[in-house]
C-alpha cells in the first residue's frame, strides 16, 4: 500500500510541492502514553502560506466553472484512497487520538459518506439552484431582458480542522468535502494534535487531484502550533471563505481577523455549544431516573469531546428530581476517567474546573485514576437558578465531560434560566406532548436560542442528512444562516452569479434552454424538474 | 384620505408610540431650491432606540413563529396603503428628492410590486425549503432519528433606507419587505434626506400592523443624521442583521459594528459600484457611435444615482474608438446638468471630483448651468491602462454622472486593467459571439468580479425577478453569498431550525407529515410538490 504511516515525511503539501518544516519543530504524540511520535512538523512560513493561497486564487475562477463530473470524480476518488489506506490509518489515528477502533472505523464511515454524498449532489446537479427569466422584448414600458442565474463556488476556503474529529471534521471532512463539491479550492490548517494523520489525508487528496488530471495547487495541507499560521492563512488576499470548528477563543479570532480584512470574507465558525436538557415536570416524574442514565450516557461519550455533548441540565424540583439527580451523580462519579485526544484538551478541562471554583456550585467527582497524560474523569456541578444566571461562567462550555445541573424552584425559574443563555447547536427536552403544551414558553425561548431541537433524546449524534442543521446563534458558530452538517453545508461556499441577455452559446451548461445537465431548475417563477 | 403631507408630524413611530424629535432638529429640503421643508426631525436618542430594538426583540420569536398569511396580508396592506397616499406621496417624494413624476410613479410600482412579490412568496410557502428525514428505528449500529428543518425568521433586522431610492430601497422597500415577509420585526432608521416620504411611508406600516391586528412594536421608524443613531441602532443586543444600501464608508463602518459585536450579526451592505464597461474590438468596429450614444444614457440617467449606472468604460484602442470617445464625450459634455436627491450628493460629487485632481487623466466637463444647490454636471474623465492599474482611486466608484473612459493599448492591457478592479455589482461586456471568445480571459476575470453580467447592454435596470443577483464581491456588497433584489433576498434574514424526534402535534405545519401548507418540501432526500 502507497502513502503508509512509515511514509509519513511532516513535509507542507503545497501546489504539488513538499516543503520541509522549518523552525520550531512538533511531532505527533501517542495520546495514551505522551510518547513522540515521528515524523516532525513545522510552522508553516509567510512564504509557503503565500505560495498555497496564491495558487489556489489562481485556480479558482477555472475550478468554479469545471465540470461538475469532474468534481465527484474528485471526492469519490478521495473517499476511496481513504478507504484504501486500511489499517495504516486506522492505527495512526487511534495512536494519535486515543479514540478506540469502534469509533475511529465509525468516523471513517461518515468521512467517506460524506465524500460520497458531496459527489452525488454535485452529479446531480441541482444545488446550485438554476433560476431563469425569459425575456419579454415586447413589455411596456421597457422590454424584460434574459436573465439566468446559478450558484458558483466563491473561491478559496481555508479549512482548520478539529482536535475532537480526526477525520470528520479534518483534512478531507465535512468542510473540505463541500467546498471542493462547490468548486472551491481548499488549502487546510492541520490540527497539531494529529498531524500524521492530517498527512495521510493530505497525500489521499493529493493523490486523487493527479489521478484526476486536476492542478495540484487546488489543494494545500499545512502545519503549525502557533496562532500565526492560521492568522496568515485567513488574512491572505487569495483566500475568500473560512471553515472552522474548534475553541471560541480559536473561532472568534479567525473571525475578527477576517472581518478586519481589507475585503472581509465569510467565516463558519463552528465553536461548540452546551447543549441545554430541559427535564420538564411529567418527563421527571416518570422518568426520572432512566433520563439520568441517558444524559450521563450521551456527557460521557468520548470524554465529552462532542460540540454536542450535554453540558447542562435544567429541571424543576418536585417528583422525580431526587432520582435524577441521583443517577446524574452516581453516573458521573462512578464512570471511569477517559482519555482525550491530546494533552492540551486535558490541560484546558482542568483550567476551566479551576476558573469554576468559587462559583456557587457542588462538584461530584469521580476520582479514577488519570495516569495518563489526556486522561480526564467526569463531573458533576450542582447549582441553581440565581447562581446560573448570575454568573456567565456557568452558562458557557466547559470542554470535556462535566455536566452542570441547576436545580429550578419553579416553572419561573426555569424559564429566566432558559433566557439567560446565549446560543447553542442544539437543546434538548425531555417532556411528553403534555409538557411541551405547559411550557410552551420555554420551548418558544430554546427555539430560538439553537439550530436543533430534540425532544426525549440526546444531543449526541449528529445524523448527516438533508434535515440537519448543526449550527445555530452565535456562540454556537458565527453565521446562523447556515450549517456545517448536511448537503445544504455546500451553500456556506457559494455565490450567486447572474448572466444577463448572454450568448447562449456561452452560457454554463446549467443554464441552457436545453438542459443538457437535465438538473431542476425555477423557470420564469415556476419550479421545473430536470 | 388618511396620513397626508399636511399630517406629517416629526415624529419618531417607536412600538405604536409617537415620539416627538429632541436635540438638533433638521428638516425635509426642496430638492430644487434648497427650501426647508416642515416639520422639523430629530436625531434618535438611546432611549428611543432602546424601546424600538427591545420591543421588537421581544416580539422576533413569536412573528417568526406567525402565520405566513397574516404576515401576507400586512405586506399587501402595506402596498395598498402606499398606493392609498396617491399624489401626497408623490408630490412629497418629488419634492424631497427632485426626481420626476415619472421616475416616482415607477419606482412607487416597484415598491408595491416588490412587497406582492414577497406577500405571494410566503403565501405559497415553499421559500422555507423544508427538509424532512423519517426516522429508521431499525437501522444498526444505532437508530435514525426523525429529522425536520426549514427556514425562520433570525430576528429583528435594522433598515437603513438609501437616498437615492426613497420609496424602492427606503422604509417599505426590498429590504424591510423580505425582512418582514420572513417573520422579522424591522426597524428603520429613515435617510434624512427624504424624512417627510419616510413618515409617510412609516405610518402606512403602523397603520397595516394595526389593521392586521399585530403587535406596533414589530415596525419602528426613526430619525437621525449623525452616525451615532446607526451606530446604537447596530450595537443594540436585540438586534439579528442589518441592511443597508448606500456608500461604502456608510456600509463598511456598520458591518464594522456588526462584526466587532459581542455577538457579532450579519450585515448585507450593499455599496455601489462602477459597473465597468469592456467594449470589445468587434463590436468595437461596429458599433462604437452607437455603444457610446447607449452609455451616456445610462450613466446620466438620475444624474448617475444608481448603484449600477456605469462609471467605467474600457476599449483597446483600434477601429471605433475614436467614435465611441466622440460620442461619450459630446453627450456627456452637451448633456444639461440635473438634480440629485440632496446637496450632499452634489457636495460629495464634488468633493470626489477634487480628490481626482492631479491624477493622470483629462476631464471633459458639461457647464451647463448648475443654480439649484443639487445640481450635478455629468463629465467624462479619460485615462490610459497604466494609470488605473497605478491608482485605486480611479477604480473607485464616484457617486453621480461621472464616467472614466480607460483606452488600452492591446488586449494585454485591456486584462491586465480588468484584472486590477475589485468587486463590482455588474460588468457589461459589448461583444459578439467572436468578440467573447477571442476574449474569453477577460469574461472569466469580470465573471469572477461581479454579482451580473450583462452582454451587450447597460447595467442601469434592476430587473425585480428570481434571477436576478443585486450584490457581488466586496466591496459590491459585504456578503457575496447574497442578492438584494429578487425573491431570493428573503435568505439574508433567515436561519434554517432543525426538530429531532419532535410531537408531531407540535411541529410548525410546514413540517408536518400531511403538509397542511401544501408546500414543496425534500422528502428523504428527493423533492415532493406541495
Amino acid at each position: 500500500m502507497s502513502g503508509g504511516a512509515s511514509d509519513l515525511t511532516g513535509k507542507h503539501l503545497v501546489a504539488g510541492d513538499e516543503l520541509s518544516p522549518t523552525g520550531a519543530l512538533f511531532g505527533g504524540i501517542n495520546a495514551l502514553t505522551g510518547e513522540h511520535l515521528g515524523p516532525d512538523y513545522g510552522e508553516a512560513d509567510a512564504a509557503t502560506i503565500g505560495r498555497a493561497c496564491s495558487a489556489a486564487g489562481e485556480l479558482a475562477p477555472m475550478f468554479a466553472a469545471s465540470e461538475p463530473a469532474m468534481r465527484a470524480k474528485l471526492l469519490r476518488a478521495i473517499a476511496d484512497g481513504i478507504l484504501d489506506l486500511e489499517d495504516t490509518l486506522v492505527e495512526r489515528v487511534m495512536t494519535e487520538t486515543a479514540l478506540p477502533r469502534a469509533r475511529v472505523e465509525a468516523e471513517r464511515g461518515r468521512t467517506v459518506n460524506q465524500l460520497r454524498l458531496f459527489a452525488g449532489l454535485v452529479e446531480e446537479g441541482s444545488w446550485v439552484d438554476a433560476h431563469i427569466d425569459h425575456s419579454v422584448p415586447d413589455r411596456a414600458p421597457v422590454p424584460k431582458p434574459d436573465l439566468r442565474r446559478m450558484l458558483v463556488g466563491l473561491g478559496p476556503v481555508v479549512v482548520f480542522g478539529a482536535s475532537n474529529f480526526p477525520l470528520a471534521y479534518s483534512v478531507a471532512g465535512g468542510d473540505t468535502a463541500s467546498a471542493l463539491a462547490a468548486g472551491c479550492p481548499v488549502i487546510v490548517k492541520a490540527h497539531p494534535a494529529h498531524p500524521g494523520t492530517s498527512e495521510l489525508i493530505g497525500r489521499v487528496i493529493k493523490n486523487a487531484l493527479a489521478a484526476a488530471g486536476l492542478p495540484a495547487g487546488l489543494f494545500a495541507l499545512v502545519h503549525g502550533r502557533t496562532h500565526d499560521v492560521g492568522s496568515e492563512l485567513v488574512k491572505h488576499p487569495a483566500v475568500k471563505a473560512v471553515g472552522f470548528t474548534g475553541s471560541h477563543q480559536g473561532g472568534r479570532a479567525l473571525f475578527d481577523l477576517a472581518a478586519a480584512r481589507p475585503e472581509p470574507i465569510p467565516v463558519f465558525a463552528e465553536m461548540g455549544s452546551m447543549n441545554p436538557v430541559v427535564v420538564l415536570p411529567r418527563a421527571l416524574a416518570e422518568r426520572g431516573e432512566a433520563i439520568g442514565e441517558q444524559l450521563v450516557g450521551s456527557a460521557v461519550l468520548a470524554s465529552g469531546q462532542f460540540c454536542t455533548s450535554p453540558g447542562l441540565v435544567l429541571w424543576i424540583d418536585g417528583a422525580g428530581s431526587e432520582a435524577l439527580l441521583a443517577k446524574l451523580r452516581t453516573g458521573l462519579t462512578a464512570a471511569p476517567s477517559g482519555p482525550t485526544v491530546h494533552p492540551t484538551i486535558r490541560t484546558g478541562y482542568e483550567r476551566t474546573l479551576t476558573e469554576l471554583e468559587g462559583l456557587p456550585l457542588e462538584a461530584h467527582v469521580s476520582t479514577a485514576p488519570t495516569e495518563s497524560p489526556t486522561a480526564v474523569c467526569p463531573r458533576l456541578l450542582t447549582t441553581d437558578a440565581t447562581a446560573l444566571q448570575d454568573n456567565p461562567r456557568l452558562r458557557t462550555e466547559i470542554y470535556g465531560p462535566a455536566v452542570v445541573a441547576v436545580r429550578c424552584r419553579d416553572a419561573a425559574e426555569l424559564l429566566a434560566s432558559v433566557k439567560s443563555l446565549t446560543g447553542h447547536l442544539t437543546a434538548t427536552v425531555q417532556g411528553d406532548l403534555q409538557d411541551l403544551r405547559d411550557h410552551a414558553d420555554v420551548v418558544a425561548v430554546l427555539r430560538d436560542r439553537v439550530g436543533r431541537l430534540i425532544q426525549n433524546g440526546v444531543p449526541t449524534g449528529v445524523e448527516v442528512c438533508s434535515a440537519m442543521v448543526h449550527g445555530g446563534p452565535y456562540p454556537a458558530a458565527t453565521d446562523v444562516r447556515f450549517s456545517a452538517v448536511g448537503p445544504t453545508a455546500i451553500q456556506r461556499w457559494a455565490r450567486p452569479v447572474c448572466w444577463q441577455d448572454w450568448a447562449a452559446e456561452l452560457l454554463p451548461a446549467e443554464l441552457r434552454e436545453d438542459n443538457p445537465r437535465g438538473i431542476r431548475r425555477t423557470i420564469d417563477g415556476e419550479l421545473v424538474s430536470g
